[in-house]
């Protein structure tokens, strides 16, 4: 397959009057009259590529990748337990390949089943609630000696993934455990930026980079994704090579050819149009946690206080991440009937099984009233679920978008991951916002700060 | 404890203009207002008490809780996985409960570790996507034969329920083992509603009921979530009691006195002022799959086509589900920067650790930069996290409310489903639609069964 045989189809159709009516519908021509604004927002974009905007080189690092594939050899040689300490962007990309890619129930298949891959069990600890961590220490007591720690933060110096991090090492050393074995560190390259990198150094700890014009909602395909990923057995080059053919589509800034800024262009016209609400909705339950990724990229991108040209816009719209067909089965009767607010993004994955399996329902007889279903298949009915609930939302006048691929693969995944990261780039445009900064959760980290006694910070006076 | 001793507290300070500002905080005056709507709206929820609305007599049925006991007691004897085979209302509640009750990864420990309480496996398979399915098999393969399956459909038709009962009942037999040993039928108690009553009947089953009064996003202190709940160890009497307490506090109308009453009220405001969001955001790991629960309630019970009086009027908020900290360091910054349509719901969970258990960060020196970390603990810097958030929200004039619980426990997730079921009640009539319908998904599944091919049903003519 060549670097540019992208496989994702983007169908913006069910957006249009002519298919939920003039009251919800675009037409043809809101799109065209943003064109413009599209091409500057795509030419805006270009020029900051591999200047102060990382995301889009990242696909071409070839030598990070092998250092990845090398160091991923060598861990799944000796560890029963990979262990990712990180939070936000440095957990979600790792959790959405995981969840992608590996087996549904990877960490309770015995180690030599094929569905392991021969992998280690995965961890990923994105939070510090005391509870979990006291668990997560009781299911790798024993096993603590073959136990990588890979603890991931841009600053180095995240409270969350710090503490989690000053415990681990304090445990291996306890335990006279070498901790420059077990910890990987993944940082900011400069040492004046990341006490972690300082401290990696001084200790000895193997470190991976997180380029500096790479944020950590934008760096799943940084060494951030990337080596959790390898070790779990997935080919990460195969990722690089689906995410440089979205890449490829992606430097045209006409919305006809460039998926990501249709659907950015689709979604900015929708929410002046009283749809703030953006619904991820995969039909493939493998990509539930690829919602959990995309509700970071969306929020922390687009949701600002102030604009680049004015203050106190108070802008964003709201994400949501959602599952067919569980989700029928919870929200879907709101999407259809209730306000309309929202803009639906379905997934359909054309086989979710892979290519010569079939799950059939039941091969023999069964009651009349279930007849319907004997002789059929599980993918059969889950598709037609996709169908169905997709015609349902137009007849209802719902906007609803489909993206399509025809299989999970990390190819797709790397295609997914560059589609929505340009999308949101454009998006963050088109807004007139700073897609790349998140000023608004200082405040809080601050008075956490305050709270914990760190000097220089008070805490809030009533909390 | 007395039954009547209640442990939630819900706090609403948060939301009024002496806090949060005048643009968007509510005056006393507006909940004033309101009382005598809310005062009407109990009044005619109580008289529809244990006729056609019964989940608040659920707490109530000792016979059940009996059953439900002994039968979790012969299950526990002899089955190493345990497997809810259902989909929205009948998994929603399941989940929620192990998620918060039992340990973090329940099926990872060995059988014989106490974290595991004596427990099998659990499994909750509430979607049928067919990699999902094909990867579950491969997981209880080998134990088949230890492997109990509770079908749980209330209509005893939901397609998805129903043909993964149909696939595992030819399973079973195709393997000469006796379906009528290894499934468990929980649905309508009338087997003129109910063809999975039928065939139970018919098979041999055991069954458990589903009171007719009482819809699948009500059904969590049914047998519908009792059974695995006390399979899992849980101890169902508290959670009941925990729910009775809750009850007791909502058999007034004044909003005071009742918290449900108070939230929905506070919760119905903001609708009418442009905040049509709201969040669910415990501050416990434990608790991240109650917001799924929490989101279904909400959705179908809220999001509606038309009115009880008026047609048309497309009504409902849109519920999401968070989780602190984690969700810090991805939707944080668009709700404190974002729109102002949202209000946050903060749970507080006093203690997350269990008395007397401590998780110190680190015990030792540690670097400079570090250094407010060393001797604290995770349980305080948890609990920082979420003061720092609360107040960082109040000052940006965000609505916040906390509901406060000492601790998750059986009682205190008893009194929670508890009450929120009578908030979305409450507001239900407040907005003044059916609480306890939801029509509009009946579209998309007349669509499937045409696709599928069932008599009577037509696929639509372009999915």
């Amino acid at each position: 397959m060549a670097a540019n045989d992208s496989l994702l189809k983007l169908d913006g159709a069910n957006c249009f009057e002519d298919r939920i009516g003039q009251e919800h519908g675009l037409r043809p021509e809101d799109l065209d009259k943003l064109q413009q604004r599209i091409a500057s927002c795509h030419a805006e974009l270009e020029s900051r590529r591999g200047g102060d905007v990382g995301f889009m080189e990242l696909p071409y690092d070839e030598e990070l990748a092998a250092r990845i594939v090398e160091k991923a050899g060598e861990l799944r040689g000796w560890c029963h337990n990979f262990v990712v300490l990180g939070i936000g962007g440095s957990a979600l990309g790792a959790i959405a390949l995981h969840t992608a890619l590996n087996h549904s129930f990877h960490n309770l298949l015995p180690a030599g089943h094929p569905g392991r891959k021969g992998a280690p069990r995965l961890f990923v600890m994105d939070n510090v609630d005391p509870a979990l961590l006291s668990h997560f220490f009781d299911v790798i007591e024993d096993e603590l000696p073959e136990t990588a720690f890979n603890v991931i933060t841009k600053s180095g110096s995240t409270a969350e993934t710090m503490s989690q991090f000053l415990h681990v090492r304090e445990l291996l050393r306890r335990r006279g455990a070498d901790p420059a074995r077990q910890i990987i560190a993944t940082t900011d390259a400069d040492p004046e930026k990341s006490i972690l990198r300082r401290i990696a150094q001084r200790e000895g700890f193997c470190t991976l980079p997180i380029p500096q014009n790479v944020g950590g909602r934008f760096s799943v395909l940084s060494a951030v994704g990337l080596l959790s990923a390898a070790v779990g057995g997935i080919d990460v080059r195969r990722l690089l090579a689906g995410a440089a053919a979205m890449d490829a589509r992606c430097r045209s800034g006409d919305p006809r050819r460039n998926p990501a800024a249709l659907y950015a262009a689709l979604l900015y016209l929708f929410y002046g149009r009283g749809k703030p609400i953006t619904v991820l909705m995969p039909y493939c339950h493998a990509l539930r946690r690829l919602g959990d990724w995309y509700v970071q990229l969306w929020a922390e991108s687009l949701g600002k206080r102030d604009g680049l040209e004015t203050t106190d816009i108070f802008n964003g719209p709201t994400p949501v991440a959602s599952v067919g067909v569980t989700d029928q089965h919870s929200t879907m009767q709101l999407y259809q009937d209730g306000r309309f607010d929202k803009v639906i993004t379905l997934v359909e994955v054309q086989r979710v099984l892979p290519e010569g399996e079939n799950l059939p329902i039941a091969r023999g007889d069964c009651e009349d009233e279930l007849s319907y279903l004997a002789g059929r298949g599980f993918e059969e009915l889950f598709q037609a679920e996709l169908s169905a609930t997709r015609r349902a939302l137009t007849d209802k006048s719902r906007p609803n978008l489909t993206l399509r691929i025809p299989e999970v693969s990390p190819w797709t995944l790397g295609e997914m991951f560059m589609f929505f990261e340009y999308a949101v780039a454009y998006s963050g445009s088109l807004y007139g916002v700073n897609t790349f900064d998140q000023p608004g959760v200082e405040l809080g980290k601050q008075y956490t700060y305050g709270l914990m006694g760190r000097e220089g910070y008070s805490a809030p006076a009533q909390p």
